[in-house]
């Protein structure tokens, strides 16, 4: 990397980082950084009228606490990103794949969502879902989520 | 991929595949595979008197439940793997890299522990923890994790 860092050094001294290589020093910072959270003082998003959310992100995962009132749907969608659904209260239905697979995830279970597995759900009942997933969404971090907000 | 494979068949149509390719067509296999787990009824695993656990593993991260006892003590250790720890009920007190510095985690908190930094956990309470890894913990797995078992 250092090479390669060099070879971009201009002439006129001035200096020519890719953004990658200004990420690495952002993350090297990052993996220095041992960090407490409490959910409840952390932002809590509302993206719909039937949905908030707050995420805690890290350097390969993020952690997200989903508040959906029951009736809310989160349509068909996928990401390259691996998901764990791990339902604290209530219930969610999911529709799985192509072929729209029911599958009920309630209290006390976790679904494994692999990459780029369609997934559909709707709340049964008023759910605290906290969702991982490995990389962190960007698109969630970005806003660019706009399946979540139809 | 295929081209790989293809360049790798022998001429008396024997095929010899390297592990990687093998380990390709097991993570296609796994990558279609949604699967619902509930705590409930995975594995309890004692690892020591104080401390037993459930784990469920994906491809990119691992999810547990570790029970520990007050007065469990998980002597300082390391690993690659980023951790998020999630502490459900209880609390844990943590001595955090080379200069130990304390920080107390206690149920609707998350610790985030970045890649190869040191730390050390008692349970000042009967605490129920939600740990994430990623990548897995290879070490949980196959139950080298010496320093969990003195």
């Amino acid at each position: 990397m250092l090479s390669q860092r060099k070879g971009l050094i201009k002439r006129d001294r001035s200096y020519a980082l890719p953004s990658a290589a200004i990420e690495s020093i952002f993350v090297f910072h990052m993996e220095k950084t041992t960090t407490k959270y409490r959910w409840e003082d952390m932002p809590r998003e509302t993206v719909t009228d039937s949905l908030d959310r707050r995420l805690i992100t890290a350097e390969q995962m993020m952690l997200a606490h989903v508040y959906l009132k029951k009736g809310c749907i989160v349509p068909q969608h996928s990401h390259y990103n691996e998901q764990l659904t791990y339902i604290l209260e209530g219930s969610l239905k999911f529709w799985i794949g192509e072929e729209m697979r029911e599958e009920i995830v309630s209290a006390g279970e976790v679904l494994v969502i692999p990459s780029n597995v369609l997934h559909k759900a709707e709340a049964l009942e008023d759910t605290l879902d906290v969702d991982i997933f490995s990389p962190p969404r960007q698109d969630w971090l970005d806003k660019t989520d706009d399946y979540l907000r139809k």
